[in-house]
């Protein structure tokens, strides 16, 4: 970190500055410039918040060089990973398909999704037993009965299992059913959910926070890894902002901006983002496009009976396009669609 | 509930949305306007999702006639409530001054804190055991200890404590050390940290969500009330915009605006909104000026040692305009500032 | 319009709302509903302003049932539009590139760029000859000069022209020279500007605000189509959001929304959502997968010397890449990259 | 200027940004600190690009140290400035208020507004001849001869008066009849009409954009400052957010930072920000309260038959409360009611 004092900074702040450092177990490094000075930070600068230092006296701005974040960063770790779930993996040179339903309603729903997901050429089954929602009157999802139906469809069709989940008290439950464990957008910054889900050995995907910026978003993955988790699979689902047409805006920049800042695999929800059946296809599109490594896409049987989020959910009549889709732009983009990694399972 | 239908809506749609209505256990009535027909729901409307109803075939829009919040709503409550905090009385008539340190870091600092505080007029002492931080490597609070030292320093000034909660395993053990439990802004929708102190017997103030509607923040509070707390206080403390002057930004239109939608007190956070010590006094002012029931500050022996949000701690020099405003703006707007009804403990 | 009363509405206010919007050269239906009552308005509803509507006594909600916009909506115009500019069509079918430099700086620097959107398969070229910078002591363009510059520029490589125009006073001239005109994002809502190039029979790209929701862009264009110029094209190029590592926000969701809501011509320029050079390929990509009509690109040959956001111009290295781009994504997505069409000229 | 260098930056790059420097005639000062090497840019900074800068090969950041707006900056012109307008001062020491109809409708209209804003206290008349809609379909506002009934009503009642200008093309003809001139909120940034208001001799208030920051608001007012005119007075009136309670987001920290950075008086406008009756009186309190040097205030005899904005402007039964609330909370902020000042007439 760099300290840049006020032109006008006296000996005595240039003094304070330089003791405040000191006094937190780091070394404070004066340099004369031109028409101010400068002091570069050695040590453990974490301890210092930019915001405090800004306000000590002199102080006209601080630069922080090195990134908030250190596991997840690419700075000490160039090359991008592979994050594999049940043997399937999520990472450079694939394209990743993940799709099921929203909610998790009753076996045979959950196994038509599934089949759905299959056709579509998807090697990994999504689908929410616990979902948190605004209204405590709305439907809270099926809990522990929901994670045995979707280990039940797992047994049925061979695809590992995404879910939610959104209370520390439930993880190590969540953590026995599933391949791999999701923490909502809502939930991005519940410090405590994530370090729960960073002290069990299962591969999490984080979903970008809807109001987060991509550093507070790879903040809270540091959270996860620094319990010891590094599987962690990135999730772009949207943003708020003021247009009302679609429920949350896409970010598709967000991929190839924390690709460049993080080794994780980052991947897209095209159908929470728009939250509109008629978006899913040109954001899928657009997401393999724009380099995501996979899409997570909401498929349903009878999405106008669906307890949850059915209007954003594709249709049999869709399924074939999706595949299309996935199988095109992947090819586009010099990749190929993920299947089951043999060797790894 | 009333659901538009499109002008052109077909016979068969009209005949699928009533369907569907009437197989959730509500009942539908179908009006005939001008050019275009009306459903009315009535019975449990809240077990629809109005996304999910405007996809429905043929529905043009969907009219939401009463609030989705009904406990916390001012409808069925038209006189504005009273929370009584160790005494202390937080809603209309009065002005309350809640204050203290950040963090809790010392004995002696929270309670050359505490003091400040009351030399500021303040009745209720504010202070942070468990901070949640966007940094896994910042300082996260002192937990258990921070508590207890916090219930040494009210042994010592008589101050009831408001203090920070951010895990619900944390719940019963906060709940027992302070009078008031405190949600913070990032877990505003952390609804299982909602249910739980819901199920606490221990007043709640409910920060505003940094980036959350006034609606969003009502729901987040109805999800403690249907636990059976109803002892809520909401604190608007700033939302997110693009101005960087300020860390967010301090939203006084939410004060009037949720004293119509609840009778709920609303209290105002001058410190964090800002996040600067020069605009926390012509901030607070404002807060007591636009009507808020009181307003909770920052205040630090020390603050450039401070461990968290030094920079927006008021000092000893401040502690004496803190209290003037405090009393002449509290006198401008006719109410009195809060002292502990001995009637009431 | 459809007006929905309140359930408490009194004879008297329902009788305020008819005579107000009978005095408004409207018809007013009144159709007594359910639980409540709805009134119907017939004729020019477009004088009427929701806002003001809703704050009648006893009204609950008003939904308006058509769009704001008529000339630029798809409702009565259901085909999708083609705009021609000097013969190189922008519309359904085909993906058009249109590249060159931000601003023009000099003959030479202008003939590099044009040659350089040229080789990358370029058929229009833009160029900046006025720009607005929010600092009045930043390079405001070169003005005439900059348009006698674009015009020999044109002489020399056969490509149109598209350059922008910041003030009414300067439409004509703009229009001399110009084969399309820009009105860029922050002269979106500047409708002086709109109605003046709406008086001029050239094809305007209508940039959209980076604030602006989609719905006040296809206003802006029904300012200009309403002066009787419907040769219009739309241009998403980022918006403002919380997310600082881009400069704006790319939505690409827009492009399908508003191909669906209008008959205009959408592209993307990604380019200036992004501001960094790194991004302009993979956001090139993804813009074409998702259905844009085109794309509008900065190139420069020495872009550490621009004087306008050379950050983000692409550099000779580049212009095979673009190439490659526009073409396996315009036939992934089954279109053809736009040519001079010889009929039309 | 300082440029701080990547800590592996190599002296190629350093010579890189070196001679950039110097080739725009500016001086560069090389200082090597600890673990990197600053640059101090001493001349003519405002030419340089803090973007563009950023983009050279081997910079990790630059820190601005001066504001880009001078002749508003209250760096070299301490003490805070008073406009006078119609021998009405606002200024430091005084509240000013200013009423009036949004629009100006007809003469009797305005007359009786007019005199409703009197019998409040303002000692200053506003009324819009030219509105900006986001309709083209929308009332536009009289013109100029809405500009003949404002000065027939200030021969009437003495109030100065206070409109709005929304093309270059009509500047002459507003700063005709106006005592000042006002740029509304959508054309903070229209460039061409901030430079034409410049040229006149008339105070110019200047409304901050609805989505700009207060440092895109001080631009904005150097634009005008540039052109010769120095008397402007700001006026925060809301800024975007995502409540849908309120129209826009009053940011009454605006005022005390304004006020910090410019010398330029800052107002604020409680009516558009909310866009709710309810709250004109609560934010106007506030807007004292923070500190504001006056506020300005929809009125309107019959608000329900207004042509733009008639939900917001205050009726006769307001004006007692409101002449109520000036006078009070003037005095609590130790301030007299702004009188027009014999002496500067």
């Amino acid at each position: 970190m760099v300290i840049v004092m006020q032109p006008n900074a006296s000996e005595h702040e240039l003094q304070g500055v330089v003791e405040f450092i000191s006094g937190g177990n780091a070394e404070a490094f004066v340099s004369h410039g031109v028409n101010r000075t400068v002091i570069g930070i050695v040590g453990d600068v974490e301890q210092f918040d930019e915001h405090h230092l800004r306000s000590l006296p002199g102080v006209a701005d601080v630069v922080r060089i090195s990134a908030k974040y250190k596991l997840v960063s690419r700075e000490h770790h160039p090359h991008r990973s592979t994050v594999r779930v049940g043997g399937v993996p999520i990472g450079p040179g694939t394209v990743t398909l993940i799709a099921g339903p929203c909610a998790v309603e009753t076996f045979d729903q959950t196994l038509e999704a599934a089949k759905m997901a299959r056709d579509a050429g998807a090697t990994l089954l999504r689908g929410g037993a616990y979902k948190p929602r605004t209204s405590p009157y709305a439907f809270q999802g099926l809990g522990p009965l929901g994670l045995r139906i979707l280990a039940e469809v797992r047994e049925a069709t061979g695809l590992p299992v995404v879910t939610e989940v959104v209370s520390p008290a439930d993880v190590d439950t969540v953590a026995e059913h599933a391949d791999m464990i999701q923490i909502g957008t809502r939930n991005m910054q519940n410090f405590a959910l994530l370090q729960a889900v960073g002290a069990v050995g299962k591969p999490v995907m984080l979903k970008r926070g809807m109001n987060a910026t991509i550093e507070e978003w790879l903040m809270a993955a540091e959270y996860i890894a620094q319990r010891g988790n590094l599987d962690i699979v990135l999730c772009e689902r949207g943003i708020r902002t003021f247009e009302t047409q679609t429920r949350n805006t896409l970010d598709v920049s967000a991929v190839p901006v924390a690709q460049q800042l993080s080794h994780l695999p980052v991947i897209i929800d095209p159908s929470h983002s728009g939250g509109r059946r008629d978006l899913v296809l040109p954001l899928a599109r657009a997401a393999i496009a724009v380099g995501a490594d996979g899409i997570i896409v909401d498929v349903h049987g009878a999405p106008d009976t669906a307890l949850c989020d059915g209007p954003q959910a594709l249709v049999h009549a869709d399924i074939p396009l999706l595949a299309t889709a996935v199988a095109d732009f992947a090819a586009a983009t010099g990749r190929e669609v993920a299947r089951v990694d043999r060797v790894a399972v």
